[in-house]
């Protein structure tokens, strides 16, 4: 009699099966149970039985686990300031927020050598994921070293991506090391993605304003304005086109530097873009509250207004974006070191820049996106995991539901109304940034490779069972057509 | 011991199992063999077993069965011209090229009910296919009859499409007639088609071209120039943008029309792109052969120029277009008629509007987009196939592999080297307008609900199994988000 | 000893002199005397001696006589409805306006013979004006005897421009007549003007609204929304590009619209694009006033929103505009027949639509332009009289302050503050739609060919001085460079 | 009996009139004599007597000087090259080619005080000069001291504007620098000019393609593609925004840069676009000469291609360029040293940037642009004097014929046809890079300042006439309106 091929050993044909749910992929949507056997899914069908466990999904959406390329965990961030979350917090309040996968950055500080920073922070992460991981490297000092051994040699161990600043005096490079930064990814196969924003202009903006007395943190807003970001989006996009590397323009907040991406995918230049949450649902006049609260809200490039949200909602729905990441980038507001830390309670210089937002990010979209109509759900798929995993050499493994994928699922309640609450987060911040915001649509179970990590809204996985992940190359880094 | 549930009933598992091929879909490319049982795909792993058959797609692509949108068959072409293909040669033509189903134009003529034309197009097609078919019917007379009775009974039977001309004496709409028609598509969720070239100014330019004896083929060209398409293409859009209904442009022949789309889409309107395999292949001097060949090429929008088709390729490349059709429209050359007909021989006028393509139009874009590097596999599949099911109200049950889906597969071989000869092709007509073009990839097994139609490039499905499709409504005919 | 050379004859050497006032043309500010014999500008200089007569402008600008070139006057409005201003009343309000020349339209009536209209339009002109004349027609009714033998013969009498309509039932051409009417402008060198607006989609959006028991003046804009003016103009422009002529869009009310002048231009395309006072004065929410008082100003295209405004004043700075014209259609708002007339008053469709102006056009550009330094005195010199008598064919005998130049002179005080009072206007209309507007600078003094018509604001000059001119062809009307 | 005013005091009442000719400014053209007195144009009549010396300019136009406000003359290049032209050569040919005023750059050596640099570039000036002449700074070091006190002090001076450079290692400011002279301009209302071409971009690429053995003359171009200009331009642009200051965009080359200053205008930005006869006559293919031939058509930006001239023509036609300059910057081909030095002949990285065209710039523009039909004369006006005059603080004195300006004139005979030889020509280079080129319209007969400088042709004036001149504040340097 006919079954699913892999011989059953004396035991179960599947480990487990998600039964009775409607399964969706950047493609498409259908009902189907979900066979997994080895941490791998097997088989898609009606039916399945032979599991050792079953679990009934009936009425729910079974989406790939999201895949969060854009997250910051454990980082140094000058001042002595520590990050709110460490790999523990920041896996698991991801894994809540419905992610099987986050890729934090692994920072090169000065001097320092990929290899040193490497390892730092794989110590870091060691032992204490609920999610799977990978790094991108923060390429600060291209030297000759670095960019001639120690990076080809470390796209060959799988870290197969990395960032360059063009803001914040301690990492951003010059245009001759981010051409050069960039011509050492065209010959490694390796994938750069870009902040960015001119540090010169938002330092002269910067002293402008502070020499008229403004240190509230609005005028964090105020110095990087849209012409500032736009500026350095397209010098970014032409450098790439110099050395002819695709690129990531990360985190983008406005239609203007919007525009040059599109621009440049007319002229055939490989971009992929990525913009974030706080761009859809924040604005300046949030860095505005009373108290020192607009520090709440603190973040690079920071957040515009209506009509840039309109903007970018825009390039979601036109697909000028391929990603929607959180950018999550956790302080605490209120501890025993004051709100936020001594020095930023009264000069916004100081306030370090970043907000959470790993566990918030799916729901925003899915509320926002999909209930609201804006975008359908493989769409929503495609943005929150597949096209992540495709972008960053994880794909097929990871990012979608599919034969000989890992069974990284998210199930969904689509009905499912709440108020986001920091207090029901799962992060070590002190805050949500979108407290208040009333959203439909919750990952109620969660499983990585198999395993169940959250059912029902309650953690079940152990920690460390989230396992690093050493890439291939994107399947975006190929040459454009002629 | 477990199993894909659906009890065997003393029959076998699956009817058939394709087995050892990589499936790919809009979204993924994996391996897996897929099960099928009654017409349907019901499972999707490895190792599937207990088939009825199996056949082994080692090495070979396994993809959703092509869904081509816009074809001519059987269709009346004014001065007594007969259309090379009826729904036997079509759609057997269409099979072999790697397509399941077609969707055909179903004309109104003046004055006609549309009962009538369903009544006597279904006639035709009925006993016949070799695909499955579903039609669009064309307007031709908007009369308040039509759009106050007859067309909403018709989008409430499944024919959820229609489409209007700008061009064409015979068929023209003016804009108080397309209003009111798109009025019609808003009001029962129909979806809109356009052919966008002003009639008016062809007319003065054929008057001007052919006043100055200008008779031969390439004139007809001349006399449809970008700005006649351009001009409709934005009158079209906006009249859409009056109603708020959205609206495929289709058969886009140039940059500036699809800047048009790329415009309207940036503004927030849901348009959809149609491009076509002539537009990526021949240029107007085509239509300059001697021995008036050019008669071969005489298509509307006419073919431009190397330069529109890298353009055409930009936004095939960077999404403007979700469909990429055929528009077959075949006509013979040279039969005991004369080349095409005794009028047309002097006088490019009486040539009818068209070419064959059905059966090329897969493997061109396999071999020049996917081949060459331009677009990934599932987006040949997504343009290909899933799109169409999209589109026009067939999706889930057509265009993807997935559970529950209709078995409608074809085996391609990515690595089969061949050169289009029409001698080789299915169709009716006497020729093919890219004779001598060297193509990879090829369709060598097709099935169709379950059904093997062609086995390793031989027919072996009969003549009706293709069965007519009643449709859902466009899950592109959403509004826009406000 | 000396002396301009024109042997005195007995006679002064000068008949008038302007002394000590600045000059400015369209490129210039200088100050100098202007030296006047026989109507026409003879010397510039300094210090000019010998005249007759001598006007101090020490501290004001002497600047060329405004040309108004889209004006109504003594135009058949339809329903019986007498527009306000015959050319007694209305050169009259445009000389004090600042203006010496005005261009209103000769208007054929369906199966008119043109000569009729011309003879019938200069009977009431006749004697009766207080600047100089000069009439373009209107096309209503392109018979192959108007377009094959009349037209090409009022051109050849002086006639060079004319213009077409996209909108109102009773003026509208289709598409064919608009290319036919262009090629006859094509083959005699005319230049065409095009109102455009796309009647049918008005008509669909005034059955929809009026349906929903719209019927108050608002609606007469919510009929006419951006999208209507946009297809129109790009529609217009592609006729003119098939046909290859110049044209001329009047009125333009938007940005879109506007973008669609500025991509053809950038396409190489001869377009000349013309805006008015109330696209920068008035919005859409003027339409809303109570008592009905919205049917004041109720024009076409209607006036827009504040965004649209600032896109206006952009177009303006950026030289998209050659063109600021009234299109002044005055009608009285409240006579005896009613407040406008009995059906008017309970419905916007019988609302004649056009609005008061020419007497306010200067000022309002010199104060809102040039005083608030939007644009330089040359700028608003070329954009009110000088590219308006080149554009047709007026040039150089009007438009500018130059030796051999009709002494068509404005003496302006730029100083002057005053708010704009339809009770110290000199129109027949009952009200201004600028009613309250506080502006700066004023035309104190007024010289038509030599004579002064108004004196430090009292008219002097007499009923019948004003003359009809016949034109040459436009300087416009040349060839787009290959 | 009346006569202009100024008394004669026993001499005649002009000191030179230009009879019969057709005056045109940046506006008008009309028949006119002109009536000069101690320098100064007096009087612009008919028939006008009295002078002491009459030319008869009957078929001839009288234009405005032109003002070339890009040269460089006598200017240290580097490796001890020694530039073709000091004062006397320079100002001669510029003469010849129809100027009477030049604006060469003065430059500020690294750690040079500006006054320095002052002192010692009109010490080569002083009493050496054919036409009249102002400097700009090149700002190469901006230092506290030079930004605080020198620049203002120089400002203050009638030293209104200054170059910035962003290529040229010797001379390039990163953008810090770029952002505090650009505000050192928004604070003394200086105009800021900018070579907009990406430094370490070019860097990146030359150390590409000579590490690839690419030596030869055109690797210069291959090495500045039109990217690196673009990229440069759109961040002058944006830099100038982040200040709030206008800029102008010298010798642009391509439509992409182009197209950064329209749609910076079209935002509302004052930008200035320039653009040179190189990038209209020549392509980056005459760097491809024999016998390194090549060397002639180094200059930066590159000229590009014929595609590149179409654009920059556009450019011309719509606006969006103001000035026309030539870029002069002369270096002998072939002399004692060898075909331009004996490094730069085996290595184009030593082959001097800059190519002569102080004389040939009116002619090449007056056939190709007004001969031609692209432009009309006003607008050649406008491009070659008055825009240069009004953006540089020279307007009124300079750049028109207008009563009060400067006798500052030129006597074209548009009828003359030759072909450019640098034999013919006066500079001190030893080859024209527009040698051969037919050319229609010559000034045969130059006044400066009312004295006659050549004669039908001929050197009648005495080297040292020619003046420097302080100026005012451009009249560009307006801020753009809310």
């Amino acid at each position: 009699m006919g079954c699913i091929a892999r011989p059953a050993k004396g035991s179960s044909m599947y480990d487990l099966v998600i039964a009775n749910g409607t399964v969706a992929t950047a493609a498409d949507v259908y009902r189907a149970d979900v066979g997994i056997k080895d941490g791998v899914i097997v088989a898609l069908g009606r039916g399945l039985t032979g599991a050792a466990e079953t679990i009934d999904a009936a009425g729910r959406y079974v989406l790939p686990g999201g895949i969060d390329s854009h997250v910051h965990i454990a980082q140094p961030s000058g001042e002595g300031i520590v990050m709110a979350d460490d790999f523990e917090s920041g896996t698991r309040s991801a894994l809540f927020g419905g992610n099987t996968t986050v890729l934090p950055f692994c920072i090169q500080e000065k001097g320092e050598a990929l290899r040193t920073a490497l390892t730092d922070y794989h110590a870091k992460a060691a032992g204490n994921c609920y999610t799977d991981v990978s790094f991108h490297l923060v390429i600060s000092d291209p030297s000759e070293a670095v960019l001639g051994q120690e990076l080809p040699a470390a796209v060959a161990d799988g870290y197969t991506s990395f960032k360059i600043f063009m803001t914040y005096e301690a990492l951003r490079l010059n245009d001759a090391e981010i051409l050069a930064t960039m011509d050492t990814a065209r010959r490694t196969g390796a994938l750069v993605m870009v902040h960015c924003e001119n540090e010169d202009a938002i330092r002269f903006l910067v002293d402008k304003f502070t020499g008229e007395g403004h240190l509230e943190p609005r005028t964090h807003a105020t110095t990087r304005p849209v012409v500032v970001e736009r500026e350095a989006t397209h010098r970014a996009i032409s450098l790439a086109e110099v050395v002819d590397v695709p690129v990531v323009i990360v985190h983008v907040s406005n239609g203007a530097a919007m525009e040059e991406i599109a621009r440049a995918r007319a002229r055939g230049r490989p971009i992929v873009g990525e913009t974030c949450p706080q761009y859809l649902m924040l604005t300046e006049d949030d860095l505005s509250g009373m108290d020192w609260e607009g520090a709440k809200f603190v973040c690079s490039p920071p957040p515009r207004d209506k009509a840039e949200q309109t903007n970018i909602w825009r390039g979601i729905e036109t697909g000028i974006f391929d990603l929607f990441s959180s950018d999550h980038c956790p302080f605490r507001y209120d501890d025993d070191r004051g709100k936020l830390n001594p020095k930023g309670r009264n000069d916004f210089r100081h306030i370090p820049n970043g907000i959470p937002g790993v566990e918030t990010r799916l729901s925003i979209l899915f509320s926002e996106g999909v209930m609201k109509g804006r975008i359908d759900l493989p769409r929503f798929v495609a943005m929150t995991a597949t096209n992540h995993a495709k972008t960053y050499g994880l794909y097929p493994r990871k990012g979608t539901i599919a034969v000989g994928s890992d069974a990284d699922i998210a199930i969904w309640d689509p009905d499912a109304e709440r108020v986001i609450r920091h207090a029901e987060l799962h992060d070590a911040a002190d805050y949500s940034p979108y407290e208040g915001i009333a959203v439909r649509g919750r990952p109620e179970t969660m499983i990585l490779r198999g395993k169940v990590m959250v059912r029902d809204g309650a953690l079940v996985g152990e920690k460390g069972y989230g396992a690093y992940l050493p890439r291939g190359l994107s399947d975006r880094a190929k040459p454009p057509t002629e």
